[in-house]
């Protein structure tokens, strides 16, 4: 069932390192765990920074990251569309992380020409009762020339 | 109609350098411009790092910045309760911001003892074509001792 | 500043009661009390049909009001586009209603080509305490053949 | 691992039918298919008055439907419950149904003492080409007295 993504892990993480540097660089700690045609696994490594009151990652922190996964999954399962836009993202925090990673997994729900959907579950590294969030985002892909 | 808020923005600035130090601090470019009772306005400077593929601000930038703008808002209502968590986001990006400073404006629509919602409209410094982006954000407050 | 629609709420409820008379009938109780360009107020008529436990309005009212009012803005802003559909919605419940009319104010907050997105604040129309529910829902407009 | 329910569908229906008839009747089409603890499935049997012009039901009528099962899932949960209340929902329609009876699959993503979280996702009976849309909708429970 599984189908081989348009482009590799290794390849998106390429690309994404040469145009879009302020997110995918080492310090950041965000990385490309798997990509398959409509889906993807990414990790975010705890930082610090991400810390708010209550010792808890920001919310800040976990949408981005929600967000980032259903890029990811597009580029993958369409291939090199840098400049698809998110038009409009929900979220729901369903528990408070502690000082660990983050691992989100996105299944896209929709692909269509114009819009894609995606939905992503967030959860700890060490899976404690249950998901941090669930997010829902749909990307705007750009008319072809 | 314009109430005084519980906590003036001087002393909220203070208080949110103190204990959120990885978002409010001087190199973030985040400050607090008004507070009143069940609004404020946000300033999001701009900064290089916030800039995505297509040389407009990322989405992650405006929706922390909408999250944290329902945060002062909260707070300069019902007085400093740094342990209010987000439960719910969800945004509308409306168009794609340039090189510019980002103001957020925030509405509490609903102050309940659990939760309190608020309504966010970004818009560029110079604002040209309208708005930027559109959110709304539920916290739930902790229950007192 | 406010421009003349494109269908004046007379047309625009002849049209509908032809083709969607599911919704737009005497019964219903849903009517159109003005229209401009990038913004409309609807009204429902309150039914006892719409009661949920708890002697309130159902949610499944508000939101269906809420997404006709960007479906009406949408038309009386870019004239008769029937086959337009809703994308994504999200509703804010805030105050619960009683055995009263409602009143859904929308305006349009983007009109792109592909895309417009609405938001709705629905009252009571004896507003006491605040509006019942804030709504932002997204309409795809089919492409021109 | 899946857990018998608080309620089971029969004594759901029952109770239901007698406190909201205004949804829960013969007519409506609306029914429990199953429950467990965290989970259930809902049919909408078609109904003509639920199309909309493109000879596609409605989103009022999807969105109805996703917001029931959330309820029904909840219910049958933490048991006879009738005066939670929903405080915000989000759905993205992904497909247009055509005329056939839908089906609502809810499981619930949270399960706190004031607040539950479900995720829907609805198909066609026969499930042609994938879901038709996916909600998330939460539930406020009111405070025991």
């Amino acid at each position: 069932m599984v189908k081989a993504p348009a482009l590799a892990a290794e390849e998106l993480t390429r690309l994404l390192s040469a145009e879009f540097p302020q997110v995918w660089s080492r310090e950041g700690g965000l990385s490309i765990e798997e990509v398959w045609s409509g889906a993807c696994r990414l990790r975010q490594a705890f930082r610090e920074q991400f810390l708010r009151p209550g010792a808890t990652i920001s919310g800040a922190t976990i949408m981005a990251l929600g967000d980032y996964a259903v890029y990811v999954a597009l580029l993958a399962t369409i291939g090199w569309e840098p400049l698809a836009v998110t038009t409009s993202l929900n979220v729901n925090f369903l528990r408070k992380p502690g000082r660990v990673d983050l691992l989100a997994d996105c299944d896209l729900i929709k692909i269509g020409r114009r819009l894609v959907v995606g939905e992503v579950t967030i959860r700890q590294e060490v899976d404690e009762g249950g998901a941090v969030a669930h997010l829902t985002s749909t990307y705007s892909i750009p008319p072809r020339r």
